[in-house]
């Protein structure tokens, strides 16, 4: 990792705001998205907090408050209030998170060229990591404020419904295998500690499930019927009055979704986006197949084509055996995740370059459908 | 009514918002609050919507979404969820709300230098009214989105908290009075029916209480004493946690409070404002006095200042005799909100000149503290 | 009052239970209404309490837990949670409470033998109407208990739904009115403070409004049009999707309701009960006439019959000018309540009797429906 | 399985009610329990429906509505609600269900005495085994519902806090494992597809964790220190206030319990009961232990005493390869809440005798602690 390398993810998360409007930086639609100005500015705190701080004698602290209103950590009491009021935070304006981020870019600039200890290295990795995961963030936070938009702004151009590939399915025997991260490459903590899992033999499919695909489920009553689903997800449906995914929009001629390029009508033979795991899952019971577990997904990764969309597993989110979190902040972030939550597999159209690899552990709760979530089916 | 007071309302708008950074105009921390994006923006459709389409026939509307994005009547179901909304329309951005507003005041002068018939007459003067009201609130919701900001920020100066006046009580004798507006100058639909009200002799202090009287409520125990509350009242109060105004908060030497010019030390001499009126009431009843009903008011108002603060009063926002609602949308503003709330009498610091006379009927929930809201008693 | 009017009550009450199975005596389904069970012994904790502690020496108290379990002045924090644990309290059994009252009833006859003096003869009259006003809460809470039964148990016999009287409307002149309690009978301290008001000329109906009349309301879309209701009225029907009055169902033929006796076809003769009074409100607008104000209603009522429906005025619950809280948990009762609520006039047919004046205020907030609340109209 | 075995589980199920007031089978405290009375219908409701309708064609319905009222499987919308009404049911009374009862017991004599077809001897052992797991709810649900009354009612005698047994640690060696159920004993679904897995070395505690251990833990400020927890349970403990487990009351020297046998000293050489997941592997955490997965349990569970306590895994509740929803409604009880719960294995205090086996999966979401729930560690 260089200095160069650290620019140009600085500058790409910055290019995913060039079409963007100062206000569309400052609001959250709900708690669980946060808005285009905190995630430039969390980001510049994280190098600033765990490089520049500790390793930069010189440096000199942008700003008094901006470690508490950038920090993400939240661990005293009332802290889910705390972080739906990022949306409310009309200061710093975007201009001045802009100065923000410059002059950290500066002193990081120093910083690399002096001191490029081993310890300074694996920060920089993670800190540009770390960057790349809000990048993806940023655009599919940017998508979910902006959908609620009757003018349907349109802000940024990622394909986000590319043509599916080959279809069939894979093959897969019965045996010991090996899963987990191994190797001196990035990666993060949840998951080390590479072990053996028993397979029993399965056959996965090459290609993602289609919005064509998925529009038939729909049509069949498929959110009408509650065999399909999970107890969880029947109430998640009802309570909602739930009728297809979200960004979905009936029209007069079958079906328009919001996109970062405005509204468009449903691509059939694109895979199918920002379904949950509970519609995964009704999804996958109606056509009588399942979803991978995570280890199936990982075996069977270099058999088929990923990276459109993040594939939901039938695995909770848990330790591997050995798991250890790191001690400190740094390490706060995975373990205390490790209930209530499914994994998924893969990486999206939204994931930048380079942050993708077939032993990551994404994670969300069932009933999140805001990332570019789809369906691999297993049988 | 003339365009050139038209006009100077429509400055006075703009000049308020003349230190806000783009970012302060799009947040609503709370429903009962606006973005002051919005207040611009709404108070434009009502020249649009009720003087400029109906009236003006060479008129070509601005924009053909912004009469839903701005109109605040909102009778169909989901409403609320609408209304709260309102803090996550990034677009149409400032720039182009403020686009919105020149191009309509060009169309009012259009308008008036053409058509000035009485009908007009009477929609630019409510016209205005309107925007007036939306003046006060505008500074209200700022404060409140604001004051949620680590930051302080300082936006506007208003001399928030003004010495209060002359002391003592007046008496007035037992008799009965006329009530209501009279007379041809503005006024709403809900101050009319002047009527004939028989009061028993009361006495009414010619002064608002002041922080510090309301600091030695507080430091008497009166946030702890049910005694003092209403059971609602008492319920508000506990499950808040309250234990002092709203914006006010424990320092090191006393209390300081957010104002729109930053934060400062409470002034023991100036009148206490945003206190509900279940603080009003308990205050009240530790003094051993009560707040007047609003024609105790409206009768005794010529004895004594008044302006500085919106003053709650016992009485309940309700009909007067021969109320009756206007037909349409125009109509549709008082009646509706006749239940749950209770009627202010008065004016503040933060309501423009020329909009307040001692007939007018404000009014709000009894929890409500974001209005400069203060205290007078009669015993 | 003698103890033969205290026996009376007091036999009253349990008649009211006669048909109730042991299980019918203990749930509560909402906070607002009570179990039957808690009904009996807070009705004979006040006795307990205010009679014979404080002035029979020999006293002994029944059982030292019951003072916390059947008091009903919760000042506390959290004391909401309490009340609606009422109906999770499955001790004492219903036999002990029964035990409990025959104690108290024993040693009130003792007290009562001994020291009739000035006190304890108005406490005990305080004391029985205490009873009463819990006999009318003791049939509402129990209709509304078992209304959400399948089985729609059949339990007490009482005329629900008589035959309205005479139509028609009477002219009250313009004048200044003397309203409030007079005279040496009981009374509640919220009549006391007889005064003058002045009303304008006004007409008022003879009869109350019918279940014919409301069911034309109804077929003419009045709960679908928002023309008719106030804002809080509108949100409470949209949210709860009420398109009938509380306990009626749409049958194959018209609407049935649940009454104590059972499932009944609707009457159209009788008058409308359990409406709110958003809805009694929302049925004067479309009428083309008012709700009238608590003082037109006392002003006029020697001119009307009334008692079969608690009638819903246009009158909040507000203090009677001089009006003061007596001191003590006994003076707790009314002052605490002057707000969110309106006043309801007369009586009803679950009103015991002697237990009703023209002078008698009741107050709700305005979405209760589950007391026998009816309209009355002016013009 | 034979009528003898079936009379003596329902008399059994009986024998656990004898010390019953008529008015403690009528309540339900939360959601999540049931009455009394409603485990004594559902159980029979299941004999009437799964067996003598079906397989008895003299059977005569016992009631028209009861199928309605104790049926659990609630797939319409708004089955929540219909649930928490459970507890409002006072009709039909307790006599009346006994009545039912007794009749259903005598209707399976005729059918068992008849048709001892195979499908009926598997519906026979499916519907003990049914009713017995409601024998364990009966017992914790009457717990929670009677733990909320002052007068600590005593109920029942069972040794809900036995001695804990030996204690050190087991190891198991690397390996590839067996799990779920064989052979033709009964089971449930959930545990069949008996499968391989492959496990790391660990070590296992040989006792669960005591009382006594757990105060150290509540002592050591564990309910504070949010390192301990994962961030769901930090905020369950926050949001509830969690100072010590469920039924744990302070006491001027150190703790007492509600048991069913009423207020105790907490015995610190018992083992821990009723801690949610979130206690017990913040426990863990703690001590510097884990959590067993739930084959790490049934491997090593030859090698420790179990049925004490059901003991929390680290295991999400997850089909097993080639697990299948049974058709129709007696399948949809397992797979179905495949989601957001984790398994315990083992068996309580509670559990009737010959109820339990190593190979069972039991589940509840991570902050149920109305079980007797405890902890064991791995490490």
């Amino acid at each position: 990792m260089t200095f160069e390398n650290f620019i140009d993810t600085r500058k790409y998360t910055e290019r995913l705001c060039e079409r963007l409007e100062t206000e569309d930086f400052v609001v959250q639609a709900v708690e669980e998205v946060s808005p285009a100005k905190w995630h430039l500015a969390h980001t510049t705190w994280f190098f600033e907090t765990f490089l520049l701080k500790p390793h930069l004698s010189t440096y000199r602290e942008f700003h008094p408050r901006y470690s508490y209103l950038f920090n993400s950590y939240y661990n005293a009491v009332g802290s889910r209030t705390h972080r739906f009021h990022r949306g409310l935070m009309t200061r710093p304006p975007v201009a001045e998170v802009m100065a923000y981020r410059e002059y950290v870019n500066q002193e990081m600039g120093i910083l690399l060229s002096k001191r490029m200890t081993e310890e300074v290295t694996l920060l920089l990795e993670l800190g540009i990591n770390h960057e790349q995961q809000h990048q993806e963030l940023l655009i599919t936070d940017l998508k979910y404020n902006l959908s609620l938009n009757p003018l349907h702004p349109e802000v940024l151009d990622i394909a986000e419904y590319p043509k599916r590939g080959e279809t069939g399915w894979e093959s897969i025997d019965e045996g010991i295998y090996e899963v987990g991260h191994q190797g001196k490459k990035f990666s993060y903590d949840n998951e080390h500690g590479r072990h053996k899992v028993f397979l029993e033999a399965f056959n996965i499919s090459r290609a993602l499930v289609t919005n064509g695909e998925f529009e038939e489920f729909i049509r069949a009553g498929g959110y009408q019927n509650v065999d399909l689903w999970h107890s969880d997800g029947w109430e998640w449906v009802t309570k909602n009055e739930l009728k297809r995914p979200l960004y979905w929009q009936e029209s007069g001629q079958g079906f328009k979704y919001y996109t970062l390029e405005g509204m468009k009508v449903v691509d059939p033979g694109a895979p199918v986006a920002h379904v949950s795991f509970y519609e995964a899952a009704a999804y996958a019971e109606w056509v009588g197949c399942r979803l991978p577990t995570e280890f199936q997904w990982e075996v069977a990764s270099s058999r088929f084509d990923w990276g459109q969309r993040w594939e939901w597993t039938n695995s909770a989110y848990l330790p591997y055996p050995r798991y250890q979190k790191a001690p400190g902040a740094i390490g706060e972030y995975n373990g205390k995740f490790m209930i209530n939550q499914m994994v998924l597999r893969g990486a999206s159209v939204a994931t930048p370059d380079g942050h993708s690899r077939h032993t990551y552990r994404n994670f969300f709760p069932p009933q999140s459908a805001w990332q570019f979530s789809g369906i691999r089916l297993v049988k």
